[in-house]
């Protein structure tokens, strides 16, 4: 019988079609809702148009200035090639999938005939579409979409800033003359999310599953503005010293030090430290972890730590011992496991999902919480493969510092010099000890501008 | 320290300003915002412009008809002293207030100055406002409200229909004549929700807060289309027979019974059962219970029943004598008190809200669930009061049937005649048995029209 989480219950195949001209934010969205997704679950895989055309442009040795210069026009055979191209890996990669799933099909897709084909060829697989449009006419935003696109995107890997801003003008220029934006008049019979500069208007049509609803809540709250979102374990506890999981135990004399120690780092490190919030779970190692901290707190039920239900209180020693189905089964998939009367990776998720919504929302927060609790918000802000999430090592006594920019994060973990035990387990043994492969650490690396730095 | 659910992590004060000629549902919307913020325990309440006009009218000896026949303009002094009155009963509520609330201001708002001067006097009181219009052309869909507005507004209580489409459509026709629907061009500055033809399509403007996004979330979830969603508790189980709470017991024989009286019960009053879905928790229980029916089946880990932590397994008497302090804190307030180690019934909202969500956007489902998880569904669908739905009774071995309609909830009981323990605590004592007070049934008959009847 399936488990259900809060996202797939209604199963669906979804295919999420991007409009907008270049330089629109439109891959920074796609990008976002594959995270997103993704980290609940729901097999995501963005399809990019542009990477196709390039290769088909390779593939006919035409240059990208030839075509977005004068001698092509846009109903041109390279584009219709390329969005087969693209309409196909979309079809066969839901071949591949079973129940629920969503594509992007991240384009450019300027005109209502393109859109009509696409949403025929969709149709006719069975594939509920949402046409999603980046409509965008701040000038000023469109540069700094230009900018970003010059440090980020594989096509100007290797151009420099003018050559980016030049080509990207052009290309443009050349859809520009064809786009038709998306209206309720001429498409009123389509589904589709519009949002126009940015997410200070949006118009919504035909918004018709739970699925849709939820991707256009999560939009709504996404924020291009770069922040800092701070983490931190609890210090380390009693239940720590003896190797014990669960409980709510005290923290240790260290994990005390390490407490004070957080005054200090908090205004060393944290800029604007004065507007500070401090997010704790329920559980007493947190919330004397934060005792020192001069700043508001709050209390959430959703950050306390995984639920170990019937080994709650144990070592993984003694786990191995009278569980030892359990413990080998847990090694085996971590993230699904769930403990007898308590938690898995997946269920923590679950009900992260509101603290997660929260965090797109705010910035200067620090969060002080469990080590499964941590893996799962890296994960969604490291992009860390579900079967990976698990595996990350989150060491005590490290303030870690998220800077969350529109194209990646970057982690910086600044050490407190505070000894503490290691409560990392590494796979196959009941014995804990510090990580064997830095690998772990460097989970999040997927990006190419998400990075993990340390500081000690 | 507070405790943070997730709607409160941004403190705030909003005022929803409701924008609609008469019959475009305001009332409806308004209503299940109240419902659905109340039971995630933010403060919420509604204002009625109507019912402040209709004392002013009465006060002044004139009728409606007068006032929306020829004689009188829409500036009129009565329409200014019925929006000052509304206003003053808004801030003075925001005074009464702490942190965290959310006014709805349910009227007609027609023109652009009224709602700037709305707008100016909230901002003057350092009060977040935004704008809800309900904008529709559809005549179907407004002369189905008109039918609603006869049959539920106390203003028509005691007309005929004849009479009330009479005065409704001369109200429509006053205010239509001066009406200026909500436009981003026009009101480009401000923060509004505009909902075309209920939600087919809306507009969003300027929504810059989590709270705000989750209002337009759950309007874009819900649904006027009556239906019915279909509850029961798990059988009789082993604990319940040893009136022991919490573990993962199986069915005792007369459980084991009701799983298989259930078939029957879903075949002689389920319609279309062939499309039924039954959703159940991870607990054995609730998969036994649903074992012989031949529908697809989910699990929800958020169906679980409430964690009882360290009490899981004791009996009430168990508890009174092993934690008396906590025996008496839970009786004082069932809704607030965690279990040490576990879950509050704030807890277990929290974690429903997706189950919630989920629901307004389905029909032809069984869930198959626990005590206290029905109690906070239960007091979702019917309104019940935060400190009242911990003590509401949810029998054993009855299938709930909830007839969802736009304006209210209707309750049917289909008792199953297989008998079973009591698993009812009265305050006050550890013992079990029947709810003294058949009022604890009646808990969700607050809206005039949500009914609670039994078939046995």
């Amino acid at each position: 019988m399936p488990l259900v989480t809060l996202a797939d219950s209604n199963p669906i195949k979804l295919c999420v079609v991007i409009v907008g001209l270049p330089a629109r934010g439109k891959s920074f969205i796609s990008q976002k809702i594959v995270r997103y997704l993704s980290w609940l679950s729901i097999p995501t895989k963005s399809f990019n148009c542009s990477q196709n055309l390039v290769q088909i442009l390779k593939d006919s040795n035409i240059t990208a200035n030839d075509l977005f210069g004068t001698s092509y026009k846009h109903d041109d055979e390279l584009l219709q090639q390329t969005r087969k191209v693209t309409l196909d890996q979309i079809l066969d990669w839901f071949q591949k999938i079973d129940n629920c799933g969503v594509a992007i099909y991240d384009g450019i897709n300027a005109t209502k005939s393109e859109r009509d084909i696409i949403n025929a060829s969709l149709e006719a697989n069975n594939i509920n579409t949402v046409f999603l449009e980046s409509f965008c006419d701040d000038e000023t935003l469109i540069k700094l979409n230009i900018t970003d696109i010059e440090s980020t995107s594989p096509e100007y890997a290797t151009s420099t800033l003018e050559d980016t801003i030049h080509s990207v003008s052009n290309k443009i220029q050349f859809y520009d003359n064809v786009y038709e934006p998306l209206t309720t008049i001429d498409e009123a019979s389509l589904s589709f999310i519009k949002l126009i500069n940015f997410s200070s208007q949006i118009v919504l049509n035909r918004i018709d599953s739970y699925l849709k609803s939820r991707i256009v809540y999560y939009i709504m709250n996404l924020h291009v503005k770069n922040r800092y979102i701070w983490l931190s374990r609890h210090g380390e506890s009693q239940y720590n010293l003896e190797g014990k999981i669960g409980g709510d135990a005290s923290l240790s004399e260290r994990g005390e030090k390490y407490a004070y120690k957080l005054v200090e780092l908090t205004n060393k490190y944290i800029p604007n430290h004065d507007k500070l919030e401090i997010w704790t779970s329920t559980l007493k190692r947190t919330q004397q972890t934060a005792q020192f901290l001069p700043y508001p707190q709050k209390q959430w039920k959703a950050l306390d730590e995984l639920d170990a239900g019937s080994c709650d209180g144990l070592t993984y020693e003694e786990i191995a011992e009278k569980f030892p189905e359990d413990f080998k089964a847990r090694d085996d998939n971590k993230f699904e496991y769930r403990y007898p009367g308590g938690e898995s990776y997946r269920d923590v998720i679950t009900r992260l999902e509101p603290i997660i919504m929260a965090l797109e929302n705010q910035e200067n927060v620090l969060v002080i919480t469990h080590q499964a609790v941590l893996r799962c918000i890296y994960a969604y802000f490291m992009n860390v493969h579900q079967e990976e999430s698990p595996w990350v090592s989150i060491p005590l006594h490290t303030l870690i510092r998220l800077e969350i920019k529109a194209y990646g994060t970057q982690v910086t973990r600044i050490k407190a010099d505070i000894p503490a035990v290691s409560t990392y387990k590494e796979k196959g043994t009941s014995k804990l000890g510090e990580s064997k492969s830095s690998a772990n650490l460097m989970a999040g690396a997927v990006i190419s501008s998400t990075t993990d730095k340390v500081i000690s």
